[in-house]
């Protein structure tokens, strides 16, 4: 990207207005392209991975989970956060593994998306796998989910409905929908099964 | 949705924990599935509008946004947050015609995408817009931001690529490919101009 200093902003100061025991949010006093100043308030995340895991059957790896925020059950790709100094791939694997018991053979990076880039610098990672063996679970104590399975038209068909709003899971099915075309090409990767 | 008590939590009490100027920050205690009690931080939202603008020459309206707390220059499609008690409709002729100074003949509703459900209660409603006609922008005094035309295609391959990695705009994009193809029908209305 060309630097652009008629968009950009510049951070002057940073302060911190909140360490949680989950979240943590600072305020930056910012320059703006006019010169004026401005304040800009987000959460800092240590970003994400979300894993489209496909069955041999045609189908995908999803979960039901009930989201304290939004009040309601989720039907979301297995996703969660990368953990201090840990690799985007071995996270995908951990998180697969310890929410639904899949693992699996071959995987490919596909991109990363940015869920909340109004107040949040979180990426996801996006990762699909295949070749999958299912084994069992290892829920964190406090996580409660269920794990299902769906084809790409079941989950297109929720979209449609209302059922399926997670904007990750969405983001994914972008690629999904490219990728069982053709239209987009995976660069696939054995993987040692430990 | 069914009472699903195997997942869902309640809520026992809420702490605010940041009244910032533009964040505001709360911590729930809740109860879980088992009986035990947990804390979940999450910022309050009153909820957003995205706006999926089709040309007559088959182009979308977009916009390049720099996003402080990524700190990059974002595709998005114009988008922004409800003031109390605006209708949803309202918000998002306000938000195109304020961003991108387009007006539109037919609005239709598609469907809600949740962009954080981890740590937030934002919902964004999805409109799409045509019989654009173009006017004057009225940006807020802290508003910098290109509009561009891109084609769908375009959009597709600056997601292939990792150029469009803005979690809204990929959703709508999901939108978008099935109803350009015919597959989703929306349910258009004449709006009057004023």
């Amino acid at each position: 990207m060309a630097h652009e200093p008629h968009l950009t902003e510049e951070t002057i100061t940073r302060e911190e207005l909140l360490r949680g025991r989950f979240l943590h949010v600072v305020r930056d006093t910012v320059r703006l392209p006019d010169g004026a100043t401005s304040h800009r308030e987000f959460v800092l995340h240590p970003g994400a991975v979300v894993v489209v895991a496909l069955l041999d059957d045609g189908q995908v790896v999803v979960e039901r989970q009930y989201r304290h925020p939004v009040g309601q059950v989720f039907i979301e790709f297995p996703a969660g956060k990368i953990d201090p100094g840990e690799d985007r791939l071995a996270c995908a694997r951990r998180e697969l593994l310890e929410e639904t018991g899949y693992t699996a053979r071959e995987w490919a990076h596909a991109g990363v998306m940015h869920p909340c880039i109004g107040y949040s610098d979180e990426f996801i990672d996006i990762w699909f796998a295949r070749g999958l063996t299912r084994g069992a679970r290892q829920l964190d104590a406090e996580e409660f989910l269920e794990v299902i399975t769906a084809t790409p038209q079941q989950l297109m068909d929720w979209v449609r409905e209302g059922a399926l709003t997670d904007g990750k899971t969405m983001s994914c099915m972008l690629w999904l929908d490219n990728v069982l075309s053709g239209r987009w090409v995976l660069d696939w990767k054995a993987q040692s099964s430990t």
